[in-house]
């Protein structure tokens, strides 16, 4: 691949911007919410944006049905040299709460900051939408100048990711031989910082329970029945505090008991990132880890598992008070898993837990949600190479190894069902608002991220195409 | 008072009972919930409604504004004999949960039972709908039948009862001498069994309060912060458990410091009542008491003071999971207090109990709602030796002393203010559903109740005419 080639391809996606841009907010103002049946319209119309995008720049596309949200898919074979399969999800988290958007969350909105910077505000602006156009338009960058792509790739865009994935297993089933490929690309990862970039080697794995308990078979009168009636409410209470310990671990028993504590030499390369706690937790406005304090901060959110209640409702939480004890009260509980936890094992844990501790004349209730491994991916590889040279062709820096707390299912199923190694590189900045009301992207890394993804893949058309096998 | 009077008035009343029942249906219809401003309206409706109808029946009946919602007055006074004053409420707690409810809350439905009872089913019906109406409707029937009532009757109606009365204090400051009277008649109160009536004698006092903490700066990505960012619905639950032992006492330190423990005598008079706990507590679903095992299950509620979260809400609890460390949790938490208690006291305990087990990293606020002390009436007065002689005429059995563990302000408000002995005498049953899904009451206990009042009215006529004081 000629320098000149690399060079003209970059030109046009710096030229084009403005346009790649529109394309984004097109996609963001589709709100895509996985988690909520009101919304499956709208996944349906992202996916069907998405095929169209890929159709339009030559990838032969289409949106593969599921039990959920589809899948959408495009192929750009070639001949010879590797294939590269190239995943991301078109789905997002709910808004909610909307009072705390400072615009609406499916209006993207481009706000210049005092530092210099631009922001794109919007739902899904980085996590995933944005991240996952920066290589869509190092695609078209390649396909608008050089008439190809300098290797074979193939997408898939999921609609669930922020569900757990679980139509994906049963999606690999029937498509795996079409899917096959010499590595996966993902793009749902962050920067190390504005300078630096990363590839994440380790995700935790995502268990998710919902607990609801039950005492009365209505909600009674607080002055008729105070003292008598067991309230769900107070039970749900002692039940949540009985999750983690004073010393900020996990209570329930068994639950470390199959945790593989981090190699060595990998957590050497972690401490070596001088991972800044303080400046971690005052972003959130935070001076103190709650965390198990025999770790660092760092190993706690990536190396360690954690218990956390996303939700918590029950009774009247209107205006005013309303006297009654209610009859039932709910929680939803996620654990974040390391490597050696089995989801399964660790639910049955965890009921076990709340069981042996529910009074008499209480009923609970669990929906057990999606479960996912955590995934450690193997440091050796010539793609890992590869993309590490051209990571540091376009930042002018060495690229580091980093692990993450969140969970990206696809890359422990990609593993085990079409055995590819996947490398997670992404342009996404810790202080994006994922999850959280006013998410944005950086309109600088969205472009850096453009440019990266045109280098990568001119870097892996030098890998040889044997099939790199995940380790066991 | 000729004996044959009184019969022409109980004639009356039943032979013009569909027409009573019309009228409450009216103001069933009007959703005057008073702890949501969104139905301020609403409120004012029914306050006009009740204006008009006291009117109707030759009353002086006027709206007096207030700082919230308005109380409705009528006097319909006489050269001699005692003046009584009536209280009831025109304000309903709120519907939720609305999908519980078998017909529409705010659309009155009659509904026939198996065992032939027949069912007045709406918010409000019982609670206090039904039973203010059962005093106006024998205002009605005297008035159309002797033109006259048999003592002199002013009423007031408040539609903040719901709410604490927070505007009582004030309205009673500027229409004090208003409202003086010998003696003062409710109905918030219930039966002790279908053939048994009650009158009550303690109620104890609430106190609420709404607290909120709050951790991280905005919602957080699990993945991301999940071990070391603090959870706040964790901090609440943890909070919340330690608000009561596992021996069922509210374990806030000092918290029955200035409990009165019952007169002997009063306790005597309970027990001889042989209250059914199991079932009453079968009553609600349940088969044994959450309370404090040294007391029986009736002092539990109606003697003891309790602590209860009437609700709980933090983070998403909408459809599936989100994966978020909420940055806030929030819970209503109310006191029930009995004779000794100071609310404000009770207050200051709990902030101080909360304040010093909130960890670093968190913020607690506290909204003060209403507090009100419990009230305990005398035992002797004549104007209960004649209420009594006339629930004897009217159900053919003694009548029975007894506790509620509800809260009625006024009672304690009154006392204070105007020096007066208040009277609860009400229709109720236990299985009205008060505050909960599906309130009803039984049409048998509405004419039971309009009949029961047009005899006491005529009973309170023979009384001399000297001021009660309320006992210190």
């Amino acid at each position: 691949m000629p320098k000149q080639t690399v060079e003209e391809a970059l030109r046009h996606a710096d030229i084009n911007v403005d346009a790649s841009l529109n394309r984004l907010f097109q996609l963001l103002r589709i709100p895509s919410i996985s988690c909520d049946a009101h919304y499956t319209r709208q996944c349906h119309e992202a996916a069907s944006w998405l095929a169209n995008e890929l159709s339009g720049i030559g990838f032969d596309a289409s949106i593969r049905a599921t039990t959920g949200n589809p899948v959408v898919v495009g192929h750009s074979k070639q001949a010879a040299g590797p294939h590269i399969l190239f995943y991301g999800h078109y789905d997002v988290q709910p808004a909610e709460p909307l009072d705390e958007w400072e615009s609406q969350p499916f209006e993207p909105t481009l706000r210049a900051q005092p530092n210099g910077e631009t922001h794109i505000v919007a739902r899904g602006a980085s996590d995933d939408k944005g991240q996952l156009l920066t290589f869509i338009e190092a695609c078209r960058a390649w396909k608008a100048t050089a008439g190809r792509l300098p290797v074979g790739v193939s997408m898939f865009f999921e609609g669930e990711e922020e569900s757990g994935s679980p139509s994906m297993q049963a999606f690999l089933d029937k498509f795996e031989q079409e899917l096959l490929a010499d590595v996966m690309l993902l793009c749902d990862t962050a920067l190390w910082n504005d300078s630096v970039p990363a590839i994440t080697v380790m995700f935790r794995g995502l268990l998710e329970e919902e607990i609801r308990v039950t005492c009365a078979n209505r909600d009674l009168h607080s002055g008729a029945y105070g003292n008598a009636a067991r309230n769900p409410i107070q039970v749900l209470a002692e039940l949540i505090a009985s999750l983690r310990g004073q010393d900020g671990k996990v209570a329930i028993e068994g639950f470390y008991d199959n945790v593989v504590e981090l190699d060595s030499t990998v957590r050497d390369e972690l401490l070596k990132l001088n991972f800044d706690a303080e400046q971690f937790l005052a972003a959130a406005g935070l001076s103190q880890s709650a965390g198990d304090v025999s770790y660092s901060v760092m190993e706690q959110i990536w190396t360690r598992p954690s218990c956390e209640i996303n939700g918590i409702a029950g009774g009247y939480c209107g205006v005013g008070l309303k006297t009654i004890i209610p009859c039932s009260a709910l929680a939803k509980v996620s654990f974040r898993l390391v490597d050696g936890q089995d989801p399964e094992s660790i639910r049955s844990k965890f009921r076990s837990h709340i069981c042996a501790r529910t009074p008499r004349d209480c009923k609970v209730q669990f929906t057990g949600l999606t479960g996912s491994p955590a995934s450690v991916i193997g440091p050796r590889s010539p793609y890992l190479d590869c993309a590490r040279a051209a990571l540091r062709q376009e930042w002018g820096c060495e690229s580091v190894l980093i692990g993450s707390g969140g969970s990206i299912p696809i890359v422990s199923i990609v593993r085990q069902r079409l055995g590819l190694e996947s490398l997670p590189i992404g342009f996404a900045r810790a202080d994006n608002h994922h999850h959280s009301p006013n998410e944005k992207y950086d309109l600088y890394t969205f472009q850096k991220g453009i440019r990266s993804w045109i280098r990568i893949l001119a870097e892996l058309s030098r890998c040889t195409t044997d099939r790199v096998e995940a380790e066991p």
